[in-house]
């Protein structure tokens, strides 16, 4: 026989066996007195689309509710995006609940909406696989509202996408630039530099730069980007004011210059090789263990820089996501605070003044 | 013996006989009187850089320029990426020249950079393969100077993307919606819609919508897009005003929502199914041939939408082809004249007030 729920203050109270059929057995709503139960909306309107409840009655005005009805309501901020994911991972066997109490005695913190268990285990286990948060494909998220746990975005036609968010610490054991050649002849142009004649390492090992034409030579020209070729001044290594090529650097990409040459910075100081990701539509791609250009491997991360202030879209998050799992690298945003490149260089600090977020498609 | 070069007035004459080593047998450059030739600034320069000038003598200084010389002088605007598209072509085996007069009787229009013959061909062929623009990869390009041809795109670190672009008159042969099942009962939820038990074929048939948690009913609860409600209720197949929806669209998509919808709506009227681009980052994925979603095959096409008067970023277009490449479907630019979305529905003229480009990656 199924049961009915009242709706009350926000909560759908069920009474007759509803803790043992619905709570005990199959993880929904937490125990009240008693055999009854409060359940969330979206565990309502679940079991009301499933047939398992039969109504809800609104206690305010007496009106008996079906699923259409109640689902027409939306009830809560959210609720059709919500009730979309509670069914999705619901279907894939997961028990879940609000991330609030008393649904669960420890709730995830980090603006999470649902607790996901682990297969097998529900509310009360005092386990969590998951700390959902949901938005839609249209919400903007801030960066400064990242946390680690598992970001869901539904898009227009109610798909769901699952990303895993993840801090990403890239450290690497490429070739130190400790002993950097000294000087190299090198000639500013529009926007790039031309290192004449510079030792063979600089490209062959340390992957500075490009080759003009081939590598047919012993000692081949090399053509870098600004942001090579300011790192390589700063160190003394071309002939040219690091100055004046970090002013050209501003002048051709704006303030966005100062924040990829940070990123830059640090990651050749943590051992890897980043080199540029345009062809992947993000700054850098990066080479972990960098010995030699001939071995290079594959590359690993792509690297997109943006200001701590950044405000991403789930669009672009899914294009950028999806582009580097297509071609097997994972995706790592680097945030950087104003501070650290205000100078062009980074001020090491504990954090390096960047946040690391890694984010990857996940199949709950 | 190796010649020298003077230049003079924007161009690099060379005597001896250059006409026969240059320009007859590897076209180089155009013929002047008897055996003098008259060199592009990037012509000399790859014909310096390889050695087979010695020198060029600038006319009016008499400063002799070896390569370094010449080009730390950027003879010419963009002169060192095109100097990096020149030599790439010709080491790939292509002769080319710059898509101007005299260098060829008949330059393609466009605003192209180089004319580049056919292998094995020149410039006295008569016969051009590519229309060449180059840009950097910090160079927006407008949406009104795409034009057929090939767009080369030099990044910082001095690689070369070449990109095909074409017209694209995208159409399809799925079932048409002559016959639309009218006034089926549905509801606005705050970003979507959700349509209550319509004919099974809204969605088997014509892919409308998105079925309620799996397809386990016989006529499954359709959860629609804005866009895919606003069209259907148009056409009296809903039960809801299309007024709302659409201001529904606007309110939670803004002026997209009108560009979205004209591109829709055209195609549809051609036959094709479109549905959400979203994981790709796009506005739709298309498909032409759509009979029943048991069998939907492949999607072609990833259709961004645009207003007429948008700018692309290279690194964009990358990102945007790439991706497309990489799950094996077109990337198409719907450029939407803003008339067309003024009242939104289209306005069918001869070309729907709408603009299709594709961009496809090229390997010369």
């Amino acid at each position: 026989m199924a049961l009915e729920g009242r709706l009350d203050d926000g909560v759908v109270r069920v009474g007759g066996d509803a803790r043992q059929r619905y709570h005990d057995s199959r993880g929904y709503g937490y125990p009240l007195d008693g055999n009854e139960i409060a359940l969330a909306p979206v565990e309502a309107a679940h079991l009301l689309y499933r047939g398992d409840l039969e109504a809800i009655v609104d206690a305010d005005c007496g009106e008996r509710l079906g699923f259409r009805e109640f689902m027409a309501r939306e009830p809560g901020r959210d609720f059709g995006v919500r009730f979309l994911v509670y069914a999705d991972l619901r279907s894939r066997g997961f028990y879940l609940s609000p991330a609030a109490e008393p649904w669960i005695p420890t709730p995830p913190g980090g603006g999470a909406d649902f607790a996901v268990f682990p297969r097998g285990k529900g509310p009360g286990d005092g386990e969590i696989a998951y700390a959902l948060r949901i938005i839609g494909e249209r919400t903007d998220i801030p960066a400064s509202e990242l946390r680690e746990g598992v970001l869901t975005v539904v898009d227009e036609e109610s798909e769901i996408t699952y990303f895993e968010v993840g801090r990403r610490d890239p450290s690497g054991t490429s070739v130190p630039d400790a002993a950097l050649p000294s000087n190299c002849e090198a000639d500013l142009l529009a926007d790039r530099v031309v290192v004449w004649d510079p030792p063979l390492e600089l490209y062959e090992k340390r992957f500075y730069g490009q080759p003009l034409e081939g590598r047919e030579y012993e000692r081949p020209t090399l053509q870098c980007s600004l942001v090579e070729a300011t790192y390589l001044a700063e160190r003394g290594a071309l002939s040219l004011d690091p100055e004046t090529v970090r002013e050209r650097g501003r002048e051709v990409e704006g303030e966005r210059f100062d924040r990829r040459l940070a990123v830059y910075t640090v990651l050749r100081e943590r051992g890897l090789v980043p080199k540029t990701g345009y062809k992947f539509g993000a700054d850098f791609r990066t080479y972990a263990d960098v010995t030699s250009v001939d071995d290079l491997g594959h590359s690993e991360l792509l690297i997109q820089v943006h200001p701590a202030a950044y405000v991403f879209e789930p669009r672009d998050l899914a294009l950028d996501v999806r582009l580097a799992h297509g071609v097997r690298k994972t995706m790592v945003f680097a945030l950087v605070d104003d501070r650290s490149s205000d100078h062009g260089e980074s001020e090491p600090d504990e954090t390096d003044g960047i946040e690391w977020w890694s984010l990857e498609r996940l199949t709950p």
